[in-house]
């Protein structure tokens, strides 16, 4: 069974628990705070040299980080996975544009203004510069999906999965999604898709342990 | 044939060049100035709506963007592409890492310091941040190099081309890889590879057009 090292506010982690909900895939959940620095003990880095979660373990003593990484890792297989040479490359796109586009503004402002609330960050980095490039972002993403219903392959996928979780929980941080309706669509879209848990829900499938 | 639209000194571009080139892939080059504003005209945004390169037209009309993304793309069904589940979510995990880690440091430094040579984002972005966040990921990436000869798979990937880009050109920017000879190997082991072109070098199957 796997083991997810989660925190659950975290959007990143919460991708995990999406993909992992919406396969019914049995895993063992360990709260990970990043905040009181459970990511950079000796314990923790030795699983995971970078610090960060989710981190999930594939087998005893191997751990997968990287979200997108681990959704297509759990996803493999099944439908979430478009294997299609050209779909398979549509939805990486997705997941390198929202690695480096959407989750470094609308996930920054989130982490730094809801859960930090200050601090070093706050200095070096602009709240307009992130609202700006978030709105750029939105709207590349509002543009595609104003044509299609889901990211790539025609349906959902692991790239659905990645843009949600930073997307839904936007106007948390101050993004109006008024502008937006093709993103709307697409966020109640994917909420109702099989299996679906909200951000603060526990998965379905999870154990206790 | 593939026309890529790609600029000479972008690590992003160079990326599927190296891939290019050593898969022995003809192709069309298209250069496409950056700081001229070419990626912002209306018919490289008809193209592209994130206004940049590297930019693949896989068919006639057809456009892939994201570095990345194009290499899982021209590399499917070669050795560079790993295709077993656990080897492809290893090398998806440090793509992302260099998209997130790597590139935002390194090749931000890059970019505004070697060739805008100052504006906007040097105010908002401080130099130091970017030197002691890029020092974080070469760390990283020193101590998986330690016991292996590449980033995953065991072999060549698409991982050790995304990876490579801004890696190789990195003191270029002020990053001094002294302390770091596990990387120093592996970037010689990467130049060694059979069809390897340097960065300013032309790809040698490019045609004319």
């Amino acid at each position: 069974m796997y083991t997810l090292y989660s925190m659950q506010r975290s959007g990143n982690c919460y991708k995990v628990r999406l993909a992992l909900a919406h396969l019914g895939i049995p895993h063992r959940l360990v709260e990970v705070d990043i905040l009181k620095g459970e990511t950079r003990t000796p314990e923790f880095l030795a699983m995971n040299p970078s610090g960060r979660v989710p981190l999930l373990e594939v087998a005893p003593g191997r751990y997968l980080p990287e979200s997108n990484a681990i959704l297509w890792y759990i996803a493999g297989g099944t439908p979430l996975a478009p294997e299609d040479r050209i779909d398979r490359a549509e939805a990486l796109q997705w997941m390198f544009f929202e690695q480096h586009s959407l989750e470094p503004n609308l996930g920054a402002a989130r982490f730094w203004l809801t859960m930090v609330r200050g601090g070093r960050e706050l200095q070096h980095h602009a709240i307009e510069d992130w609202m700006e490039k978030g709105y750029q972002a939105l709207g590349i993403m509002e543009q595609h999906l104003a044509e299609r219903d889901f990211f790539s392959a025609g349906r959902y996928t692991v790239a659905d999965i990645a843009l949600y979780a930073y997307t839904h929980c936007a106007p948390e941080s101050g993004f109006a999604l008024d502008a937006f309706p093709a993103i709307r669509a697409w966020l109640a879209r994917v909420a109702a898709q099989a299996g679906h848990v909200p951000m603060d829900g526990l998965p379905a499938v999870a154990t206790a342990d």
